[in-house]
């Protein structure tokens, strides 16, 4: 589902207006089925009857089995797994059409962001008792502010965009695409809710895909000076309940952290990385994307993890290893270097 | 010492009140030591008699002899090294006590910060001749600004910052508990003096370490666009004169850099890192923390140094060696690996 | 050629003012020569008759072969590739020299920048038909912005700049010494050609090299959100057309990027890296400056490159190798350390 109080949408099509926008055939389907309406996109496991999907890979065979998706893409060899309640649209590149019928639905993907503030639709900002906005901060239409909240010079809260009680924004600050918790702080220079990084293909062409989801923060979390939160691609980036993430980190779209973790400065997590409750990141250290690290795991500082780890895992290295092999490792290696001639 | 123009305090309480504040039991200390007064935090080795320090590791024996704290908060083996000037109080978690005190005996721990830059009770702001500030620069009150100092538009400098004489401040900078020096240039974008990363414990919960200290950026020093430079836990961070930081970089809390450094963009150095003078670390180069790396060393670019470098050292690699070492076991190593089979 | 828009210079001088600013000899000059009039610096190849470059290593020698600089500070080993046409200044070290001329020339190097957006001998700034600016922006004099191109709140636009139409320029941007084209989008907290990293000498004492260049950002250019783009030393900073930059990136003085390459967040170029079209860059990867990495290249996340590629190079390590090599080796490796005892 992509939250309309950030992004606008062109409206209803059916099926046969999304296979001309996707630059499909539209032979081989009933009437009925080139009847279908949908409004909106979502991820297989949480879509709807009015919604669009796609599976490119067996990867997600469980989640294509169990979607209520109106529509899928799907590539030949995951046809047969389509529930009997969705249209399977069947094409090359799942993927690309998906994205080419994001363009078409939505097709601002942003323009509620923090370069234009001002949405007269979205109707007046509200604030609760107590909240302390500096003359200088600049807040957009349709925000929500909770008790007791600050808001520091310079910053920019654009439209659409809640925040709880008793929260701390301080200055310099741009927050788009996202809903903030309680009892959060949020250090000078932070961006949370620009757009990831996500483009189709590389090299001689590239298009983007289009950035259609939000950040949410949960209560109690803090994030360093000058870190950036990237909003999801479709869907959310969460971090949880009780995060502190230091200063100069990146976290990448739909990367999903979460309560209780340590993340020191300058960490980097690629998008759609799981990091499970209570993780502890040393400096520095960060993740390839796409896999998950298991509850109350430590990661040294400089440690990049390339592949998903069980709960309690210590890692060091790049890629990352289990602690005591990646000493032991060092160590044989050291000593092997020592006896060898130049 | 805590600065008291950045951080209010709850004012004095006896031996009795800390006990009772950090959950320890006040049995076994004399009616006069109850009495004891203190208001303050400082280091072991410059502490004085209504000053509350700890020692919780041996590695700080000389510094716990040699302190003039008025109490001590230890752990039961070093008790028989607290000074006879000191009350000791022992405990099973001397720093974890010491948080305790610090939490109530600075509550705010930061509510004269850039987000709320304005406080009456600070006195006006005070300029001298020749002073350029931007309409739209944000000065909160008690800040001090040199002659012929220049403040960029977008830049908020918080309650209670100095600024010394021919200081550049570019734009969309902030400043917080921070004393600047002469002939310093702050580019756009750095964040100099936020809430550095110190928690204890971690895993299921932890809690904040307040951080009370300051920035000092002697004379002559630069710093980097979207730069990052953390305010001390208790004490200072300092950067020595004319020293050069390079974009992107983070300096952790209580970080001590010396005079003629040359930091290459995107440095790391992690909280209490000591750099002597004249120090040179290449790109993306960072240093562990707690640690000391001599005068005049070079350090290749994408270094990590995990422990103490004697003056002149030349390193590279993660975690760095000498750089000889280095280049004679990556020859070596390779070598190796091309007389072998698959 | 600098760049009068950014910088002003302090007008003509002959060769034996030249001499002087330098702290060089005049005998062995003709009159002629010593009336020799430059007002200006450029590279060796692009540099004319009015014009004063240098020449330190014989790397460069087909290009002090075919300067048209009108006065060129050489090495006294280059002396004799000196073309006829231009007056050769023989010294211990000309890049020092030519550092002496630059700071001469250019004495402000740099007062048009973003802290004094103001200067009202460069005009209004104008604005074609359509361009939206948030109130809370800052523009300078001069500026010129292209047909419905955005600019967001907080957003310093310095003097002399000039942007494309259907730019975005979001909130909390810094863009000084810049030219930015079409169809451009510039992410929160971006700092656009702000002061390279650069200086001569380092360890005891080290004196800044004025930072005289731009940056160009070619059109269908995107940077990515507190993402660093450095103005070259002379000459220009260039990231090529439909090229898009991640999160939290530094691009070096003087780095030159081809059209439709993908940097992912937190990449790192040094200066005078050349990144031919296409390239593909892994999270957190980067390259040690002065290098090329050649056409449709591809770097695994972390990789750290450290010589001259190939175009169709894949790429993993820190250093860089071959990626086929690198997962040889590290299979070898490891195959190797299991079969030892400890």
């Amino acid at each position: 589902m992509v939250d309309a109080r950030f992004f606008d949408r062109t409206g209803e099509i059916d099926l046969s207006q999304l296979l001309a926008v996707c630059g499909l055939k539209s032979s081989g389907y009933s009437i009925t089925q080139l009847r279908h309406i949908v409004s909106d996109a979502a991820p297989l496991i949480s879509s709807t009857s009015d919604q669009v999907s796609f599976a490119a890979q067996k990867k997600y065979l469980s989640q294509l089995q169990n979607s209520k998706a109106g529509i899928i893409l799907v590539s030949d060899v995951l046809i047969s797994e389509v529930p009997a309640s969705a249209i399977a649209v069947v094409c090359d590149d799942p993927y690309a059409a998906f994205v080419k019928f994001l363009v078409h639905m939505f097709p601002s993907s942003g323009h509620h962001l923090t370069h234009r503030p001002d949405f007269p639709h979205m109707g007046k900002a509200v604030f609760e008792k107590g909240v302390l906005i500096d003359n200088s901060a600049v807040i957009g239409s349709g925000v929500e502010i909770g008790r007791d909240s600050i808001i520091g010079p310079n910053t920019v809260i654009a439209a659409g965009v809640k925040i709880g009680r008793n929260t701390i924004v301080a200055d310099n600050v741009s927050i788009e695409c996202a809903l903030v918790g309680d009892n959060v702080t949020i250090n000078s220079g932070v961006r949370v809710g620009a757009k990831g990084f996500g483009w189709l293909g590389h090299g001689s062409s590239h298009t983007p895909v289009p950035q259609l989801g939000r950040v949410i923060l949960q209560s109690h979390v803090e994030i360093g000076p000058n870190t950036t939160i990237d909003r999801g691609a479709l869907g959310d980036t969460i971090i949880g309940e009780n995060t502190k993430i230091g200063a100069m980190s990146e976290i990448g779209h739909n990367t999903i952290i979460g309560s209780n973790c340590l993340l020191a400065p300058m960490a980097g997590l690629a998008g759609s990385t799981i990091l499970e409750d209570g993780v502890l990141m040393g400096a520095d250290s960060g993740s390839a994307g796409h896999l998950r690290i298991g509850a109350g795991s430590i990661l040294h500082a400089r440690c990049a993890v390339s592949k998903d780890w069980p709960p309690g895992s210590m890692l060091a290295g790049a890629p990352a290893q289990d602690i005591k092999e990646y000493w032991r490792e060092q160590a044989k290696l050291r000593k092997l270097l020592k006896g060898l001639n130049k």
